[in-house]
């Protein structure tokens, strides 16, 4: 008897844990893991003193204050992600995910990314012995290509958009019978992305912010860190749930634009921030309910200033993000002009991934 | 009056704390920081609670099964120093050294590197609100160059070989009066890199190997350990200092050739791994005394077996290193070779950088 099932995250339809259910067999909608027991930081590991590693987690923080003076904001608390073994927050989820296949005697699994999380997925693959099989866009970035085959994992480049390569290792999974392990759908991924919020409360303590701010696309940092948080409630050990900011691109907006109750719909323009350009997250209700939960709002900002906001970090503070954690200090912006932040709010940032892994801008 | 001085490595000829002294004025040779009192961790910072940090440190140690069978060896501890803020052990280095100046009042500082040291100089600059001027060979690779960019510090691409860019940037630093930061010289540096040994001793606690191989080329990291051992066994924290065995390519192995009392001149052969390329380094007389002191063997590798194992260790463990780091793994069969180890040893090991930083060989 397992001590956790998943439940549907609309209506809670129970179903027992295994590697291959991705959605409600009632209403379809993605799942969550269920514990039977409340504490902080649970696992759905049968045996947690076995887990997965590559040295994940434990990531520092560090304040920035120069930024938090450019924005007009009290404090920033930058928890730099980009020291995870691959360079960015995946490596949490991707560790517990790929951990619960290894403990299932999986041997091999299909998995589809255009970045950070195809790495990920190769690399924790390539420790746990598993053989995986990445579906990314043939036009991805050559670097990012090269970190998905350095592992060892088979990379299959599939031509057309993003959605192609989504298609085919739909198909190849249907064809072979490997586990799907989809950061996007997986109930195991954001168990350890959860682990951010938890870390985070730890290293802080009193000096947690009441405001986190994040990049916001798929929403598996974002909606593991409201689970994360609400354990410590639940436990006792924090007093209330940090208001969780999202910040998307205005070219992948669908978050935002549904917690104001207003209509989206894709333009068909790109963003330069990878890691928030999903125009279609199969998560959008839950992101959406943390939002509304939590207190948070929702911005959606420019290119331009995702590029400004990156070269402003390692410029005035040594920190070298990608674009997609840039957009987080783009959001602040916009979070003072609507007075949701002052000069006296304190404000907790996740740096998601290293700038070394996306290639700067011509601007920069 | 300071809390240490400036003592000379071959005549130990004291001299005062500054941050433009480099080398010993009776002898010329390189400076160590000798301080008053004995204990485990000392700083050369006065205010060690406003220390410049980017979040360098407390990198994960994690174990290498798979390697350390096709080694032959019983045990390999990695610790995992490319989840350091710019991807490289160097951070530790750099943060104590530039917080140095920083407290001097340096607002200008000049170095000289093509690779790893220049990033990590250019990112502690931009933290510490310091104009760094890095001089680099302007055929250094171009990513390694863009990200020296990304900070802010001015590049200075200087045509020729290596050598070239330490006479340039020492032609300036005479020209402006700037510090010369000089990771090989500043006895600074090597009071960050000496945590990594502290560090590693406190979280292997009595699993802490005998054996600790590392690449070397400069040798910041290796001289760096040996004082941080010592510092744990003059404070009767530590039995005794591991055995440190030195790797380097066959093409830049000036230190291994001196331990055995050979002559060594350079072929003109270069090596794909960047941090131990260096045919003349300034601290060659201690690295050798290191080696002889902690009963520790010195080997050189050749390329292609730096290849092999880069690619071992990322396929068989998701490990990817930088090829220096590699240099080790190929090290540690030679010491097998030798009988310097066995299926019973177990081996500490740095992973000095990350392969994302270092563009991957054809092989790969």
């Amino acid at each position: 008897m397992s001590h956790y099932h998943l439940a549907c995250t609309e209506c809670h339809e129970s179903h027992d844990a295994d590697v291959y259910t991705l959605a409600c067999r009632k209403c379809s909608a993605p799942l969550e893991v269920a514990y039977s027991d409340k504490d902080v930081g649970l696992s759905p590991l049968h045996d947690p003193d076995k887990a997965l590693t590559l040295g994940e987690g434990n990531t520092p923080v560090i304040e920035l204050p120069r930024i938090a003076r450019s924005l007009g904001v009290g404090a920033i608390f930058a928890k730099l992600e980009y020291a995870n073994p691959t360079g960015s927050f995946k490596d949490r989820g991707t560790a517990v995910m790929i951990g619960v296949m290894r403990e299932h005697g999986v041997t091999e699994l299909v998995e589809d990314s255009s970045g950070n999380a195809g790495a990920s997925a190769s690399a924790y693959c390539a420790r746990a012995g598993i053989t995986g099989h990445i579906f990314a866009p043939a036009t991805a970035p050559a670097a990012k290509l090269a970190q998905i085959r350095v592992y060892g994992a088979t990379l299959h480049a599939i031509p057309g958009p993003r959605e192609a390569a989504t298609e085919a290792a739909e198909a190849f999974q249907k064809e072979h019978g490997f586990p799907y392990a989809s950061h996007n759908l997986s109930p195991y991924f954001i168990e350890g992305t959860k682990l951010f919020a938890i870390e985070a409360a730890m290293q802080l303590g009193e000096s947690l912010p009441v405001h986190v701010v994040m990049p916001v696309g798929n929403g598996s940092l974002f909606i593991g860190s409201y689970k994360g948080f609400n354990e410590l409630v639940q436990a006792e050990q924090l007093k209330a749930v940090p208001k969780l900011h999202a910040v998307q691109s205005m070219a992948a907006m669908g978050v935002v634009a549904a917690h104001r109750g207003e209509q989206w719909t894709p333009s068909g323009k790109k963003t330069i921030a990878g890691g928030i350009s999903s125009v279609a997250p199969p998560r959008k209700n839950e992101m959406v309910r943390v939002l509304k939960n939590s207190g948070g709002s929702g911005v959606a900002v420019e290119d331009e200033d995702i590029v400004h906001w990156q070269r402003e970090l390692a410029e005035q503070e040594g920190v070298y993000a990608e674009p997609t954690s840039a957009a987080a200090f783009a959001g602040i912006v916009a979070l003072v002009q609507q007075g949701v932040l002052d000069s006296k709010s304190a404000v907790l940032v996740p740096i998601t991934g290293s700038g070394l892994k996306d290639e700067p801008p011509a601007a920069l």
